[in-house]
């Protein structure tokens, strides 16, 4: 589901002001935010720059969410929360202080959390559900009844993030390491990355990875899909490998749920399709699990919205959901 | 074998000019010196600063080997070639443009190579030889009648360095994440890491790791190996990868050697003993590799002497390696 057009936002005529709540979806290239009625009627949307805790810091991620907001709420309207999803907002304490900064700035409540936990809201707004990003990062949750009861994964590009864009892309240079030590072989893996950094020779490897960006690295994760699909084993192990990863992190969250459970796989990582895919379901089907990939039901903003409503004890009925797909129907082109 | 005093200079009486050779071990804690007459006769060592080709960069890595050579050059003597080994200087171009410098600048003829190869040289001064090199990273070398025939590993922390004290250090705080993720244990490691750090929860792990250096990373080997000793499963398991990892870096070069190879093994990371080197030969011996450990021969500086030798068209002589045995005890306690 992709967001393609700004509709119009359309108001109730009647003169009591409007209830408004509003999600936002804070990213790492740029932030959406989307506002709605009590009941699930989407006013409109916006779009915002790009925001990370840990590299912008509270206040600048709090005005983020704020200037978002305040383009979103038009007069005669009663803003009464605003749920938000924050990149490298990890801990309680982080969620918390978000929170705070953002709701008396808008005079409103607000309830912060991780952009993943965001994800998992619009997967799956009831029910019971496993979801495994996999972007420049990688991790996994399980959310039941609304609230994600285990994580696994996510811990940065030191410690964790296996399956991940970067992971795959690091793969693919240490597949080169390898080729040129003599333990592995020179494939179109090679030549491509040769190709990609200018290298006269595979010995400058070194000094040109010192300097990588983790994006650059984890930029290379398309070009192994590429190879791939040109049939090359090197690049097909690597996204069988960094499937195997995400199934382990996956099951680790999976079996909170129980022997069967519904998965939603979100981010550019799962571009290479069926290559990542099996082996992830592969490690599942070993450990006793059953999972049946689904689509999203929403994009991670409208997971801000359920947080939004759920803070201010509104039961997500199923009219609402209705509601919300029907209307964000118009917002949104899947 | 430790340098541990500085020995005076003994000069020749005769009124020629006693010819001077010399190796420089230049380290990323310090750099050592060593003279020695055409035929292995130690006449002194100096120790100065540290310097590494990628950090300090080319004209103030020349400087470090060429004030350490300046304080061995007694008056009456002839410098006839300097020998060295710098961190850092990985290809061919590299090792010219620093011979060049410290050449025109001593006067003298010079020869440089990379940290490891220095050691191999020391390591097997003749005959042939695979070296195993785990400090802070981690590679390994086939070394055959005074030339390097293969290298594996030497990567850096980002696409290698298996098996080194980095690595070590990575995996203890992987663990950690695994075991809060609850697909690993919470064993005595992450006691350990917890209390190393200050935190007060592990979710602090990932901020604190983007900030941490590489060598404060692999100084968590030590810790590992220490709770090893305890009997802890989860570091004795670390352990045994790094290993493994180093073993298979070993049997990729050690192939060019033969079935049957002499092996050396330096750096921090084989302090834990049997812990890292019996999974390093069952690997070897898995691929049909015999290989018996032997202690280094000479500290690395002495690898750069042989370096000049050779540099010189000078043979190697066992009586020259007998007499750099007999002198250089004098000079270093083992």
């Amino acid at each position: 589901m992709a967001l393609s057009v700004k509709i119009e936002p359309k108001f109730e005529t009647n003169s009591k002001a409007t209830e408004l709540y509003i999600g936002v979806d804070v990213g790492g290239t740029r932030s959406v935010g989307i506002a709605a009625s009590r009941d699930g009627f989407v006013f409109g949307y916006n779009v915002g720059g790009p925001a990370n805790l840990q590299i912008d810091g509270f206040s600048s991620c709090a005005d983020t969410v704020v200037s978002i907001v305040h383009k979103l709420v038009p007069p005669n309207s009663l803003l009464k929360c605003v749920g938000a999803g924050i990149p490298g907002a990890r801990t309680k304490g982080d969620h918390e202080k978000l929170s705070k900064l953002i709701s008396s700035s808008l005079g409103c409540k607000a309830i912060v959390t991780g952009d993943v936990e965001l994800a998992c809201h619009a997967c799956f707004p009831s029910g019971d559900g496993v979801v495994v990003v996999a972007g420049t990062g990688s991790s996994a949750r399980a959310i039941s009844g609304g609230s994600i009861i285990a994580r696994a994964g996510g811990w940065g590009p030191l410690l964790g993030d296996e399956g991940s864009a970067y992971w795959i892309g690091l793969e693919a240079l240490r597949s080169v390491a390898r080729a040129v030590d003599g333990s592995g072989s020179f494939t179109r893996v090679c030549e491509a990355i040769k190709e990609r950094f200018g290298l006269s020779s595979f010995d400058e490897l070194v000094s040109i990875t010192m300097d990588l960006k983790r994006d650059q690295i984890a930029s290379l994760a398309e070009l192994v899909h590429e190879i791939a699909k040109a049939g090359d084993e090197v690049s097909i192990e690597i996204l069988r490998r960094a499937g195997s990863e995400l199934g382990t992190i996956a099951g680790t969250v999976a079996k909170r749920i129980g022997r069967s459970v519904k998965i939603a796989l979100v981010g550019g990582v799962f571009n290479a399709g069926d290559y990542v895919k099996l082996p992830l379901l592969e490690v599942l089907r070993r450990i006793g699990i059953e999972a049946t990939v689904i689509e999203p039901k929403f994009p991670p903003c409208v997971g801000g919205l359920i947080l939004a409503y759920r803070a201010c004890g509104i039961e997500l009925a199923e009219s609402t959901i209705q509601n919300l797909e029907m209307s964000a129907r118009e917002a949104f082109i899947k």
